[in-house]
């Protein structure tokens, strides 16, 4: 499964810049990148050690393709495990193409998406749950899904699995073992030591799987609906919190990141705002079509912050609006819900304040950004992020989340087949397809499709 | 004029990628980088060689930011001549924007555009033009820009002007040595010497300032303008020319190119495609609006496609197409013009060929892609890249130009002095003169503003 060739591929961003990275990793790398290198000092890349930076210049027969700084890295002490070698050469988009070209023309083939990680899981430098960790890391926006992130790439919950895992395999083997002395069913020895190593895993992966509600949210950012009739100002709320925030994000040069319009981060979570056509509350009769959409983005929703405008009020505004917000509250009892009275500059919030006070509230200006602050704390006080700063590991991979699950299914089957008294080749069965699920959760199991669907969705250059 | 501070920024392109290069420069960069770093197997950064690689973890008190490799570069073996300390992280914005943070948080300081650079010029590792020729190697996007950029940089036309500036610094010494000593007006002793000397100086100078008209449309691409009747054929010639060469650019994969609309690279040369509105020739009247904005945009190309369409032709349009391409040479004698007869799949070219012999022409399919090949050649063949790829310098900067052109007066001015016999002291002013011009082409004499003009055109990180 491990190959042998040599694949090169730019490793940095795209474009242009100071400097770019060329990455190649391969038995031969050193050898190749010698052939078409002249180092400034007349030295030779095969005398140097690993971790060393060699000055010289990428040399075309004689023509001189850039002066660059030739890092080396000797396997296995390399990211793939096999010797790589970094060309940091000027940041130009012709210059990284006519070096990558001229080792592709000289024999070596353009690395496929996510192919470095990839050689570094099949060399063991890493386990899989690793390798997807680091897609997660280069993707990871704010310092919460940075952190988890992180601590997979570190190991995470894979290695409290692996242990358990190992465990569950020492039983699978004894079982196996008896069945193959007797011809007879054999009451399995060490019954009540497998049963509570399987309670153990049962609960491992029960809090698993638990923290797949927040992992998710918090790698894909928590989605906040704002909710109001039109004119309640919606937008200008929108943009009196993202605003305040972008400044800040934008102090730094040379950081400006690809902002995606309605993104906010917030302690270290990232928010997702998901603006609403508005409701119309026409006296007593609530619009059903306006209703019905909002409702179906409410659901996809963790946050709900529902607008009043303080300027425009009556008994039958506040009628109708209470009907919706309490009917909200008690279909989605899940979800966080948020009343902001707005327009106070212009207005007056009594009428809300006294209708609304059995609800999370706050009054703000959404056009004098008053009271902006105060909302963002309620906001930020829905997701408890102690739960996940706290060194408790958290699922935030669907394909982790998916084998939990079927793990926790075979294991409730091992559990009722052990209180069933079931045949310990039957019990074997069921303990061989939960230690799959885990082994693919590890990579300590895998194939060809799983790997080619992990690593497919990583960059190139990875 | 040096500073000491320690200046940190991105010196890869910003974005999303497998890593990102952070470059930090000044004389504390190793021991900050050591305060904010935890190596992998416990060693420290201050015991380290320079050009080593570490591996370790970006920490912020007890958070570690990001697995890293740190690059040391001692002084003054590094780009800028100071330590220089190149943190090699995972590829998000958001761990770029941490990781410069973290450092600006302890007391370091942003680097604003070209600053790299310019430290590298200010502490000696790099004259002035090599500087300037840094930033056109980023940004170069043809084999023949690339070497330009690629010469300056490695000293090109600098190391002649310099030793001619400094056998014209000793003479005008030896000048000013003889007019301390002499109240009188000297008769100079060596005056054929010195008239020798500055024939050198402007032969070498008016080569140099020759070499710009190429130089300048190789760096910027060669202007090509595209002149016909509507319906001729113009844009689908356009896109036949591109979308060929594109298929092969876009060939490596990770090496997307920002692709500007109507830019291409034909052996090595970069050209620029003008579309023109269109001229019409009614019967035997010119449209006079079309000509004259069409005569704008030929004046500033370098190369005329003038296109006729095979499958509309007749006396009249024939006469009057004449007319114009009699005019247009006329007009533009250093121009070249090419006619190109378009449509010979549906139409015949002989009206065409026989009454337009006398001009390089070339009958062509544009929507067949009939002759496309030809036409490449042709419009290759309009430039000279011998003139360029042999080793002869080529000047590409406007700032060169401009003093070269101011020197090339003053020498003039000195030539006349010798031979009008004007005293010691005039000479000497001149030649003065002279030597400032060249001393601020090589960077040996300059002043803040020129910095400032030059650096401030780089890019952060640089």
């Amino acid at each position: 499964m491990i190959e042998k060739d040599t694949i090169i591929a730019l490793a940095t961003p795209a474009g242009s810049g100071a400097i770019s990275v060329i990455r190649i990793s391969g038995l031969k790398s050193i050898e190749i990148t010698e052939s078409l290198f002249k180092s400034k000092d007349g030295s030779s890349l095969m005398s140097k050690d690993s971790h060393t930076i060699t000055l010289g210049e990428i040399v075309d027969k004689k023509r001189v393709v850039d002066e660059v700084l030739i890092s080396l890295f000797i396997s296995p002490k390399s990211y793939t495990g096999e010797n790589v070698v970094e060309i940091s050469c000027h940041g130009s988009s012709y210059i990284q193409k006519e070096i990558i070209k001229l080792f592709i023309d000289n024999g070596r083939r353009a690395a496929k998406a996510g192919e470095f990680t990839l050689r570094a899981f099949l060399n063991g430098k890493i386990d899989l749950s690793q390798a997807e960790a680091v897609a997660d890391l280069i993707s990871s926006n704010s310092s919460t899904s940075h952190k988890i992130a992180l601590d997979q790439m570190r190991g995470g919950f894979k290695n409290d699995i692996k242990e358990l895992r190992q465990q569950l395999l020492d039983f699978a083997s004894l079982i196996e073992l008896e069945l193959d002395f007797s011809e007879e069913d054999v009451e399995f020895a060490n019954l009540k030591e497998l049963k509570e190593l399987i309670h153990k895993i049962k609960n491992t992966i029960s809090v698993l799987i638990d923290s797949f509600a927040v992992g998710n949210v918090i790698k894909n950012g928590v989605p906040i609906v704002i909710v109001g009739e039109p004119n309640t100002g919606k937008s200008t709320l929108l943009n009196s919190i993202l605003n305040d925030e972008r400044a800040i994000v934008s102090d730094i040069p040379g950081t400006t990141r690809d902002t995606i319009e309605d993104e906010l981060i917030l302690d270290g979570v990232n928010y997702r705002f998901i603006d609403t056509a508005g409701i119309r509350t026409t006296k007593d009769k609530i619009e059903n079509i306006g209703i019905k959409k909002t409702y179906e983005k409410i659901n996809h929703s963790s946050i709900v912050l529902f607008i009043l405008d303080c300027a425009d009020t009556n008994a039958d505004k506040i009628e109708a609006s209470k009907e919706i917000i309490n009917q909200i509250s008690k279909d989605f009892t899940d979800k966080k819900l948020i009343i902001v009275a707005n327009k106070i500059d212009i207005g007056d919030s009594k009428l809300i304040e006294s209708n609304f006070n059995n609800h999370s509230l706050v009054c703000i200006s959404a056009k004098e950004g008053t009271n902006i602050g105060e909302l963002k704390k309620i906001i930020s006080s829905c997701v408890d992020i102690n739960e996940i700063n706290t060194d408790s590991s958290v699922v935030t991979s669907s394909r982790h989340y998916d084998l939990l699950c079927k793990t926790s299914v075979e294991i409730e089957n091992v559990l009722k087949g052990i209180d069933n008294k079931i045949s310990g080749d039957l019990l074997a069965i069921d303990i061989r397809q939960a230690l799959q699920h885990l082994g693919e959760l590890t990579g300590e199991v895998t194939n060809d499709e799983v790997l080619g669907n992990i690593f497919s969705k990583f960059c190139i250059g990875k």
